[in-house]
């Protein structure tokens, strides 16, 4: 195996030779450019992709994977810049995949961002990743879990998984990490409309940032009615704490790690961390079964089925359910 | 097939004996438990599905479908409730889907929602039904095609399909409409972060509501930036308005309606709406097929072949595309 010879066309504009093996082993000496083509060979879909992952197997389940999610304008990439400072402080590889939903207007990479960054992007023991959900549905359903098993291999110590929006694909992506932090802020609409953001039940640690503004009080306040309310199932005794924060000046980040090592420390001691990976194994095998059965519905005689079906149900003269079962028929 | 026997157990805790014929003609006459009838039978998957999308399918294809969306806070719900008085000023009856993202905290159903909406519930012309996200992924892009038919079936002249949230999933919900309203406010975060929502590129017309407050015209400009930069595949000549509004007092309902007729009619005269329809109904044949294939997978050899392959990814032993390889197999 370790003589196999991999052509990575089309990632970088070159085509390069080298082994699977050679690649992982030059990510795990902490070369960025290993790691940004074994992710880019796992995200691009790439005939090499089932070598590559059934490479990363065994060198996989020692990184912390950590979520960070929250409404836009809550300061996540700050967050995020500096919580890569605190783990940097304690000498830990820090890997940071931000979600970034597609969009034609910013072309996916968002210059704020990548300015906020900037000051991690000369330090080798840190590595970012910017993800964009272009492409189909499930997209990155499928490559996030495997850009995880990248940077885990590739020995980082600490998993950030960074995503903007509140939206049920998104939280289900963060959903994926050992330990969810979930961001509010003050001003950002009242406790009704931070529950409609779906995203209180996937925390297990709540941070209120920008807490020096106005309305910081009222936030925790909100916060606390609403788990109140809640009837989370939450497994024996972990209890959300609420971490007040003002990333852009670094305060409350002691708190906050102590927070992720509190439940990092639960997680272990009630067996939930095998529990959440054997979870998150199970959405990445199906995320992964369900993205090859969908590509081949729309192959279905040369992708002409859905279309003629989809043309029929438009006007009426079938329904929805009897084209699927008649496009799932021929599989 | 007018006298097929129907029993509606589990619908309203009651069990009704009636045809599925007899029901659809009920809707129509707009009765509004008919209507909630049909939109629970196609919502919880029931036995009757398929016979109700068969009766439904003839009828559809009348009303108008609109969608709404935007980030948590922007008035989105103000918005709805102003659009439907206007629409009923025309004599137009209106069917409303509010997709509310489940939240252990809430319940699914928003009391907030509900109170602003409540002087439209006493009106026979309109029909509100809150639908939540929860249960498994995909649930809510099978069931809210088929509530839009349902709608559309019983003779709703507009259906408004309003989702709060700004991810991926709930912009591939509002896409399916055939005119899709995205909401901006004011200090609602910069340019950038509007464009990280993902929502720019779905909008055929953008609202910036509470436009009275302060922030509104450099909103407005941010905009107009956001766009300048984008390369959105519009097809001919359409450019997307942008429309003041102060939902909350009704200013700007009317500019509002001309973009939406103005749209309409661009659709219809490009050829467009034809389209956008045969577009909507792959995504519908895909999304059911998909939600059928999904649930063969998780019930492969008694369900215990997700599981136990996913112990075996947790512990590095396989990797999930070879999992996945597996679990598909076995279909």
């Amino acid at each position: 195996m370790r003589s196999e010879k991999l052509s990575l066309s089309g990632v970088c504009g070159a085509i390069i030779d080298t082994g699977v093996f050679d690649l992982v082993e030059q990510a795990r000496d902490g070369r960025p450019r290993a790691v940004a083509r074994l992710i880019s060979l796992v995200e691009d879909d790439s005939p090499h992709l089932r070598s590559v992952a059934a490479a990363l197997s065994p060198l996989t389940g020692r990184a912390r994977v950590l979520g960070l999610t929250g409404p836009p304008g809550v300061g996540k990439s700050t967050s995020t810049s500096m919580l890569v400072s605190a783990f940097r402080a304690r000498g830990l590889r820090v890997g940071v995949l931000a979600i970034d939903p597609s969009s034609p207007f910013s072309g996916g990479a968002l210059l704020g961002d990548r300015i906020r960054m900037h000051s991690h992007t000369v330090d080798p023991g840190v590595y970012i990743r910017s993800m964009a959900t272009r492409g189909a549905l499930g997209g990155l359903a499928t490559a996030t879990p495997q850009a995880v098993r990248v940077l885990d291999a590739a020995g980082f110590d600490v998993v950030l998984i960074e995503t903007v929006g509140v939206g049920q694909s998104e939280v289900d992506i963060v959903a994926l990490a050992d330990t969810t932090v979930v961001l509010l802020a003050p001003g950002m609409g009242d406790g009704i409309q931070a529950a409609k953001a779906g995203i209180l039940e996937v925390a297990d640690v709540f941070v209120v940032n920008k807490a020096d503004r106005d309305g910081a009080d009222a936030t925790v306040r909100d916060l606390k009615h609403a788990m109140s309310l809640g009837r989370r199932e939450l497994g024996p005794s972990w209890r959300q704490p609420i971490v007040r924060t003002v990333a852009s000046a670094g305060e409350g980040v002691e708190e906050l790690v102590d927070a992720l090592d509190a439940h990092r420390d639960w997680l272990v001691s009630h067996g939930e961390l095998e529990v959440r990976r054997v979870r998150r194994a199970e959405r990445e095998i199906e995320a992964i079964a369900v993205t090859a059965l969908r590509a081949r519905l729309g192959s279905v005689h040369g992708g002409e089925a859905l279309s003629r079906l989809a043309k029929q149900v438009a006007a009426g003269e079938t329904d929805p359910y009897a084209a699927a079962d008649q496009l799932t028929e021929t599989l």
